[in-house]
């Protein structure tokens, strides 16, 4: 077997421990740093953090100065936030240490359109020190982006694609009912909207991924974000939503050229939920109606696949990359404990 | 726009054909030669062969050596056969001609367990000549392989994969109907299932694609060809099935690691076959479920694919590989007529 690949970790918030708890049993990577900022994590041993009930003998560093140095590591998976203007300088200070990056930053996934100039930048930094650095995820990265420009292999003439994912939030961390909007008057919902703090990042990118494989040039993109209101009650294990508050979030990102519709996502998270799944409706020749039934469960999937991109970044060429530049990401069970 | 894509095709029968009327709409690619040792389309019109009702101003060549030559184009089609053993010369041609080659050869999609011998003579013949040869199509190559791969993309601990693939034969060609045992009876098919003439290629290839990726070394395969025997009459274009006939084929193939099952490949083609789909079920954190309802329909499907990996290849480091080394495959639709 190969040399085992040197993982960093930056970040262990609640994605970047999920990742460290994978990456702990995993034959093909060696954890040998970590970096957090917060006061509360800096000093501990990584595995305990990151509730692994073990030691991994690797301490979570404040400094990412003290762990980022050329040759410490091969690969950083880094999760700290979404904003990409924010994580920048972190994701910088990683390619200067000659380092791959692969990141959970949301607007990484597409950065081109929204953030031209820190792409154009990154990328360049990335060729100059020879390393690759893609944002990933399950969503933006993998549900309704990556995937839905995997089934379009055996198509021709795609005219229009239409990707769907409901998610059920009563099944899912506190966190995500939340920030999703649950029990709030619809009044308080658009509040929130137009703070633009009830709002799921990435639905923007994932479109914008499958526009530059598939369309090349848009001429109009609309946006809507909608509550889902509770015609009955709807319940979780933390929130009881009564009759005509809200449940959850409706977000839809729809992209045309020309007069034409031709892609339109549509994203619900919500409790109680009916229904849920991801699915991919594409008009080409052939047609394909695709559908994964009960979704794929968000948790642990964007850390999974985080670690499984790390073999794909590491030999892809130079650069800032997106999902649609990788060699085909899978999960090498072998490499598994 | 990029320079045109040069291509040069390599076999004009009825996927031939179909690749050809595809590529004609192209933007992207540049039809630069034809081969065909079938004395009745060589020096024929390679549109009008090919059914595409105008010129192309391209002529059928039945001499491979005149066409294949260096800097003549840039990447070869070849769609020819299913079996290795009798295209490898074809293959040698265009790879000493300084082409990448996409070719629809059914064993081709991974021959390094049934033909190692020949794989490692094709690889070395492409590092030589700095090319990337793929086998492609519908199936092997996408639904029952490289599809069922990309699901696993945000997955951990994949246990066990389960891909079916039920195709409903009475939509479909009759030498698909015929070539599945339509109408035989359970004597005269277990008869050509012995002589090899009734047989999917390619689900062993499908089997080793997912296998290698995923698990590493096999330690059992199983396989099973049994006939789909009508319960009541059913009934195509071309063929009456009665009660207790043959209405198609239903293949598997199993594969174990130690004594657990990991992989199984069941493949229906049958007329009146019912629920048409592609299913994967992977078994693993998080599940997956997924189905493409109808099925992929499988007539343009292998040409779709095979031109959609052209710009892959292209890129494509130099050597013999399957669909699991590629850059993700999509439908550049921008490029399209």
């Amino acid at each position: 077997m190969a040399a085992r690949i040197r993982t960093v970790h930056y970040g262990v918030g609640a994605i970047g421990s999920e990742i460290v708890r994978l990456a702990g049993a995993r034959k093909d990577l060696k954890i040998v740093g970590a970096v957090d900022i917060a006061q509360d994590r800096a000093g501990k041993d990584l595995g305990l953090a990151a509730g692994l009930e073990r030691r991994l003998g690797v301490s979570i560093n404040a400094r990412p100065e003290t762990v980022l140095v050329p040759e410490g590591a091969d690969v950083v998976i880094h999760s700290t936030r979404s904003s990409l203007t924010r994580v920048a300088p972190e994701l910088q200070r990683c390619i200067e240490a000659d380092m791959d990056v692969v990141s959970t930053c949301e607007e990484l996934a597409y950065p081109w359109a929204s953030h031209p100039r820190l792409a154009r930048k990154l990328d360049e930094l990335a060729r100059q020190h020879a390393v690759s650095i893609v944002g990933t995820g399950v969503n933006p990265g993998f549900v309704m982006d990556t995937l839905a420009l995997a089934l379009t292999a055996p198509c021709q003439n795609v005219r229009r694609i239409r990707i769907t994912r409901v998610v059920d939030s009563a099944l899912r961390r506190i966190q995500l009912q939340r920030k999703t909007g649950a029990s709030l008057t619809v009044e308080e919902f658009r509040e929130k909207v137009a703070l633009g703090t009830i709002r799921h990042v990435g639905l923007r990118e994932s479109m914008l991924l499958v526009a530059d494989a598939l369309f090349g040039r848009l001429t109009r993109i609309e946006e809507s974000i909608e509550p889902v209101v509770a015609a009955k009650p709807r319940r979780s294990q933390f929130f009881e939503v009564v009759t005509g508050k809200v449940a959850g979030v409706h977000q839809v990102v729809t992209a045309f050229v020309g007069d034409k519709e031709v892609i339109r996502l549509e994203l619900e998270i919500s409790i109680g939920a009916e229904d849920p799944r991801d699915a991919v409706l594409i008009e080409a020749d052939p047609d394909i109606d695709m559908v994964i039934r009960g979704g794929v469960f968000g948790d642990t999937a964007t850390a999974a696949i985080a670690l499984n991109c790390i073999p794909r970044v590491l030999q892809a060429a130079p650069g800032l990359l997106s999902m649609k530049d990788l060699a085909l990401v899978y999960n090498a069970r072998r490499y598994e404990g």
